[in-house]
This record gives C-alpha cells, structure tokens and sequence, in this order.
C-alpha cells in the first residue's frame, strides 16, 4: 500500500523533517520521497507498507502536523484547509481499492479521536457523491471552513464539527495512482500560466485527467502550470507537457523546466520516452531493470 | 551477469526458436529478450544468469546455432563473420569485469573445442590491441575469414585456424553495457542514411561512443541508421537521436520511428525523459518501482 499525505508546511526544514520522522527506521514501512515546496508552501510525503504498520506511521506523523503547523499563520499559493490537508491511500502491488478504502477508514477514525480533528473522506472513500471531488470538499480553504461546517451538506466523517482552531480539517481517502506534474513558464506573468491552466484542464474543457492552477514561483521569478494527472494511462504526460508548451507558444512563453512531485510510475517514463523517440515495440518488459526483477 | 549474443538468422523463426531454446527452463538462467531483423538478418538474445549455468547455456546455443547456420547461403546487411556472430558478456549486479572476462574465455574454449569452431576473444578479454574492436576482429567478414587467419596477427585464439565450413568464427569477450539503437529515416535512399550515420559516428569525427552504419529496411521501403552506443552515461542516447534528426533535416528528411534492439537501462529511459520533459531534479530515485525494488 502506499500513501502520498501532503501538509501544508513547505519553508520550515525542521518541521518538515519532524513529520517525516514517523514514517523513518519503522518496520514494514519505507519512506520513499519527500517533496517540498516554498512556493505553494506545501510537503508531499510518499511512503509504502503493509497496511498495520503504514497506519500507525500515518496517524503519528497527522499528530506532529496538527501540533506544529498552524493554519492561522499560513500563507501559500496551493489551496488547502488543513495542517494535515490530505491523505490519499493508493493501492499497488496486488492491494485492492477495498483495502485501501477500509484503511483510510482507520486512519481516519484515529486521527480525528486521538487529535480532535474534523475528518472528510473523499475520492473512493467519500460517504456521498458530493464529497468525491477535493477541490470540492476543500473549496474556501481552512478560512471558510467554520460557516462551511454548519451546513448538513458539509458534517465531517469523522471527529468534532467544528474545525481545529490551528489545524482545520483533513480529507482522507483512497484513490488510483496520480502524478502530480508541473511545468514552468519563462515569465512572471501570472496570468498567462492561469490561462493556460484553464486550457489544459478537464474542468474548463482540456484534457479529461488533468487538473491544473497556476502558481507563481516568486524566487525565481517563474510562473507555473500546477497539475494533477489522474490517469496518465489515459492522459498521458508528455500530451498534457506538449498542451501546455503549445498554449504557451501564443504568448511568445518558453517551457523553462519541469518537475515530478513525489515519484514517476514507471509505465509513464516509458510512454515518455517512447513518444519522444517514436520507439517502435517498446514496453516495461523492455527495460533491463524490469526484467531482472521479475 | 549479462550475456548478449548475436546469431546470424533473422528470417526463421524455427531455428531462433531452437537456438533460444537453450536459455529456457534452465535453473539459474533467464531469458530476458530476443530480438529479431529479417534486414539485418540477424537476432540478438539477452540473458542473464548465474555464470556457471549462463556458460552451460551460451555453449549449448552456439552449438545449435553452429549446426543450424549456414554462412555460405546468409545475405544480409549487417557485417558477420559466423553463425554466432559475436558473444558479449556485461557484468551487471555487482559482478566485476574481471569476472565476465574469465567466464567469456572459459565459454570460449569450450565452443571451440566441442564444435572445433575457431574463436577470438574481443574487447576486454582481447589477448593484443588490435583483437579489441569488434569491427576490425570481423573486418572482410565470413567470405575472408580463410586468408585473414593465415596472418599472424589473426589467428584464433582458440579452436582451428581455419574457419569452419559453414558457421566461419565467433568472437567472444567482456565488455561494459552497450545500448543497440535504431533510428528509421523516411526515404528509401539509403546514400542518406550512410552520409548520416558517418556524421554521427565516432569514427568520422561525431560522438564519442557511438558507432554506427546506414541500413536498407527494404520490406517497409525506408532506411535507418544503425547505432551502438558503448557508453550511454557519456553519449546519450536523446543527444545521438537528435544529431540524426538535425542531418536528416539538410535533406528534408523526417525520422520515422526508432527502435532498441535488446534491453535499455532504466538510467537511459530517465535520462532521456528528464531531457525532452527538462525535468529538473529527477533520477532513478523518483521512479516508484526503483524505489519499491530498493
């Protein structure tokens, strides 16, 4: 099993690091990646293990978050409700949706006793078709979420109704596998990466597995096209990569870089590859690595 | 370790069948590819095993190949001097070079003993300089292998110095892993794919371990340059590919495809999509299944 939470503390390493360190030196548990970003002020953790060992990992790290990282004082580009904004279970090596469901069902009762925290469930674990969607569910960020939670619609799964005065609410659910993908412009202009964004997009008539928002990268005074790709055996990444750079074409705007979020199936760099190269029969079982591990 | 050897017989599938059959259902031994040119007319078997049942193995194809492979009637486009061409062994998974040169001399001496087949030892295992390169081992191919070994430089280093009737000699060494690569140019003018290849090849001037020949794909009416890239950590693959693109292009020639004969190094497939994505920060160790395997 695997699980990708994403908290909402992207600048402080020490921080960071204490959250990171439940899912370190425990058995049946690896940690496999650790992306932050200053920016969007955002961690994306990625760790894999059996189901009892992940579980108690998660619930400890969801606690470290609750208790170091204060919403009131946050300030990022990616929306989020949340010190602990999300935790996605994905089912892979011969696990099913069904236990990946049934465990984001524990962890979810746990986290919201233990820390007294407002718990959705959402994706394949929602309790209603409303609730599926993410940016649904999280719509108006942790600021909305008092007014929010009084309404019959939008009563947590799990823990009290009213949001954790530092740590807000968490959605906690299980889903396929997803590649969180950005692709940076050669300009500042915020409004060129938003627009492109729109185009790529499912929501606004672009491709049907892709979400996407621009993000302004201050440091580098960089714009980028934030994505989630939900099905890249659908969507692929380099179509959605390519979308963004013709799109970008209309502005007189370069790619200017890329980068993977958490970690690649490999199914996708190879598609990658294949598209780029126009390789003729090429598949998984043709890397050498692939095949000494079967 | 790894083991790659080359069978001169592209076209009949029974006889690739009964060479291959030799690295199947054996213990320590798996077969991991066969690919097959009926241009090149000629397959190349990758497999990997343990290095005493991998010897039993290799010995066993030779032979098969030896009886079933008869040079005076073979046509094809690839330079050959025997039935069994050229037999590399690659250590991979920490075996050392020294380990792949000692097993390429012990399968040499007992092919050539069994099937009184002469053979030389090629690049690592080389007995003197000038046996390191295949090309120059092979040079006049199968039709001048009787004069070519009545020179001292020449003579075998095992079995007769004579070529055997119909399976000529083979060449068997160690040598570092090597990526066999095919770009398909579309124009059946096959001067073009020759000036190409020339260009981009080391010999001639281009990339430093790339090695390479134009070749007529007549069945589908195209050519293709044919690459082997020795060192792809220092040559890389996309850079070979675009330098083939950017001389096609001095003739209004487009690329039609590529292909890899054998297996590709996860390194190179990261490689590769890191470049035409320009992913910043990505290695293996963002490949979930790299990681998963760790």
């Amino acid at each position: 099993m695997e699980c990708v939470p994403n908290f909402s503390e992207g600048r402080d390493k020490g921080i960071i690091e204490k959250i990171a360190a439940a899912f370190r030196h425990r058995d049946g548990v690896k940690l496999l990646d650790c992306s932050s970003d200053a920016d969007h002020h955002r961690s994306v953790i990625t760790v894999a293990g059996e189901p009892g060992a992940l579980k108690e990992a998660v619930v400890e790290a969801m606690g470290t978050a609750v208790a170091l990282i204060d919403l009131t004082q946050h300030r990022g580009q990616h929306p989020r409700m949340g010190a602990v904004d999300v935790v996605p279970f994905v089912p892979i090596s011969n696990v099913t949706m069904e236990e990946a469901i049934s465990l984001s069902k524990e962890v979810a009762a746990a986290a919201a006793a233990r820390y007294a925290l407002p718990v959705y469930l959402y994706e394949r674990s929602a309790t209603a078709p409303h609730r599926e969607n993410l940016s649904t569910v999280r719509r108006g960020g942790f600021e909305a979420l008092s007014a929010k939670m009084t309404l019959p619609d939008w009563i947590p799964d799990y823990g009290p109704s009213r949001p954790h005065p530092t740590a807000g609410a968490a959605a906690v659910g299980a889903r396929p596998p997803l590649v969180a993908y950005n692709v940076n412009l050669a300009t500042d202009n915020l409004q060129i990466a938003i627009a492109i964004s729109r185009r790529v997009r499912h929501l606004n008539g672009g491709l049907r597995y892709c979400k996407a928002m621009g993000v302004a990268l201050r440091e580098r005074g960089i714009t980028q096209v934030s994505m989630n790709l939900t099905d890249c055996s659908q969507t692929a990444l380099y179509r959605a990569h390519e979308l963004v750079r013709i799109e970008a074409q209309r502005y007189g705007v370069a790619i200017a870089g890329a980068e993977v979020i958490g970690l690649l199936p490999l199914e996708t760099l190879v598609e990658t590859a294949a598209y780029y190269l126009g390789l003729e029969n090429f598949s998984v079982s043709r890397v050498l690595e692939a095949r000494l591990a079967e």
